[in-house]
């Protein structure tokens, strides 16, 4: 992986970028020694390397079972729980691969919403079909899962019988408390440990988001390998100029505070919009609190060339850009030739699609660099396992790094509870009683 | 369909709104006398109310044709000649439709990136299957778009033969000019005109949108009436406080004014997730020019209440929310009792699940306004056909008025041009000679 932070930094006047290496090393150090604010929550720090083979043989079994008995696998989970499980799944498998013939489950993802057209047909695909559940919460309480998990469980009992259910139904969740657990230990689920110290968002590389790659046939041994090299190369020993972390953390810092008030995650991969959504999240929960943080946007070209292109090459210059580049494609396919050339296109022909769309990159870049919009380059050779277990690893480590120089706790996620705090009050939930009178009293 | 602004105007001083009344009717009388900057592209203006059964009949049967002869169409487009037809598929289809067998053809959505693993796994798919193509595309030589569909009719020639090809391959393209039109007369395609006056992001109500949805199975005499019912709803005749594209307008540049630089659209219906896509191109590419305008960014709630729901509630103040709300779901289902309630969901059990959706809503709205978010709601009863004809339609006029308000020409898109310029000149295009040797010296 590499960072090119160059065509950012000659938007701030010279020095800056260097000028935070006391802030960063400053925050490096209080994650490594756990001195810094949201320290019950770092357990992601050193996950990787402290990952067993015993660990990944038991997932990869629980995996195989599952493929063995299902022929789709619905994964229940919202936020944390849901967004780097689908980003791999998304960024590794076949774009048109639910309608090809497949031996492996189809993976479907629910319980990160509350639509009732969205759960209503769910359950009519899923009726008749062998299906099982990784239910991914650490409470069991979480309304938008457990209604999900509530409704799949007696499904699957009722149409597979209980002890195929107990075969194949998963629970991800706390060790000893909440009700997953409670269900899962009374029902005899296999089941997997969600840590206490590691957050929704930096869950990706524990069972919750391991199992269900695994289950969808994916390398979890390349992805774990990728993030430990990560936490290797981006170890507090390595030095600020070459710490990869550390100059992401520092340049979007420096851009902030110099007014680019939004930073735009794009990629030329179709397949890595999901990777992006999971960045928003580890970005936007992290750092968006206090009333401060940059607000995270995505893009996926060059689509997105022909709807947002337009605002990023000419609107408010308070953005910047972080491109996802990948080397090389998985497949090999070239441009045609055509003797009558009506298209014009024959000066592609031969030539691989991938080269027209780095030349397209390339040709972003340096107008949205013209046009005023900082521009930082990550770079991976493929878009494989081992390449997407060092970019979330690098986010990670980035994204602990860029809140604590932000001067927030970038661990906790108190404004999520809001709404759910609302929601309980209107929906009497034993225990609002008095939110639930006083919000009343409000909307008369 | 209702537009409720008051808790958006509650963040501005009083009077703010209604004195933008002036500016939005010299708007809204500028568009009407096509006497405002793009005057050459306000074809749409009246073009819902244009339309005759005659024109939907020759869009129906040309669908008919692709039906019969079709297991797969795919549309070639992108930017405006992609985002609308797959935003009313999107929200009228079965979530996990491609999952389930069907008699209508799969509609895929190609042409709108150079992505070759993209473009080699939909090759894959369509070997063997009887497909037909879309091609849309005004001048026929959009990159993205050529070269899927030089790739495409290739394909199609080969494996279903000349003659077959010519019946389900279907041009949407200029009256007379370009490649696409030389191709489809020259081959005899069906084919269907991009009026000249119609920009390509207002161009769902043409054959661009209405062909693939038509195809699709869905109802366009349906979706046009409800565009055309909401052309006479906001006509320049009724009123600045009836009408609701005026008020919208106006709401929007006032809170622009006032600070807020990103509107974030938000829906509680994962199928409405394209319809913010299209929106975003349809504001973002009209209004982000000469350094101003509003960052458009979109939410699925209450998916991403749990990823960026965090940034909304507490991140920079900097922010507001336009929410398409959805009376009543097109399934019914209940949450279930459980006699041991572990989740202690009990309270909900007997509930519709869209009821305590609509919970997260309403407690959501409170939350966010609570935490300085002006709200802005929309709400249409269903999710059908009928109700995003008048959601199109609302947008479109909408965008027109509040783009000219803001003070830019909302109907061109100058930006757009110079990645394609730069990539041109770094794949030697012929005529961009002396750009290419710019952008070569440039990067030595």
């Amino acid at each position: 992986m590499k960072l090119d932070i160059t065509k950012a930094a000659q938007f701030l006047p010279a020095g800056t970028v260097e000028s935070y290496e006391p802030a960063v090393n400053a925050a490096m150090k209080a994650l490594e020694e756990g001195t810094c604010p949201g320290n019950d929550f770092l357990g992601w720090l050193h996950l990787p390397t402290a990952i067993t083979p015993g660990f990944l043989c038991k997932i990869k079994a629980c995996a195989q079972t599952l493929r063995e008995n299902c022929e789709a696998v619905v994964v229940a989970g919202i936020g944390g729980s849901y967004l780097g499980a689908r980003a791999v799944l998304e960024a590794l498998g076949d774009t048109f691969g639910w309608l090809k013939a497949s031996d492996i489950p189809r993976i479907l993802f629910a319980g990160n919403n509350i639509g009732e057209d969205y759960l209503s047909e769910l359950i009519d695909y899923l009726h008749g079909k062998r299906f099982g559940v990784i239910n991914i919460s650490k409470s069991g309480t979480t309304t938008e899962t457990a209604i999900t998990f509530r409704l799949l469980k007696r499904m699957c009992e009722e149409e597979r019988g209980k002890d195929m259910a107990r075969k194949v139904i998963v629970a991800v969740t706390d060790a000893k408390k909440g009700a997953a657990r409670t269900t899962a230990d009374k029902e005899g689920y296999t089941s997997f440990i969600i840590p206490d110290n590691v957050g929704g968002r930096f869950s990706v590389l524990t069972p919750v988001g391991l199992l269900p790659i695994a289950c969808a046939g994916f390398d979890i041994d390349a992805l774990v390998k990728g993030a430990q090299d990560m936490e290797k190369a981006t170890d507090i020993s390595v030095p600020f100029a070459d710490n990869l972390c550390a100059q992401y953390a520092a340049i979007r810092n420096a851009l902030y505070t110099n007014g680019k008030k939004i930073e735009i995650l794009v990629n030329f991969q179709p397949k890595l919009h999901y990777v992006n959504e999971w960045w928003k999240q580890l970005y936007g929960e992290s750092e968006g609190k206090d009333k401060k943080g940059i607000f995270p946007a995505a893009v996926d070209f060059s689509t997105d060339l022909h709807s947002m292109g337009q605002w990023i090459q000419d609107g408010e210059r308070t953005i910047f850009e972080t491109v996802i580049s990948v080397d090389k494609p998985e497949h090999k396919l070239e441009v045609p030739t055509d003797e009558e050339n009506l298209d014009g296109l024959n000066f592609l022909a031969g030539k691989r699609i991938d080269e027209v769309n780095h030349q397209a990159e390339l040709g972003t870049q340096l107008a949205h660099v013209d046009g005023g919009v900082p521009n930082i380059r990550i770079s991976i050779d493929r878009l494989d396992a081992y390449n997407l277990g060092q970019l979330i690893y690098f986010f990670e480590k980035a994204c602990g790094v860029s809140g604590l120089v932000l001067g927030v706790n970038p661990f906790n996620q108190p404004g999520v509870e809001d709404y759910k705090r609302n929601m309980f009050a209107l929906l009497n939930k034993p225990g609002y009683e008095a939110e639930s009178k006083a919000i009343r009293e409000r909307l008369k």
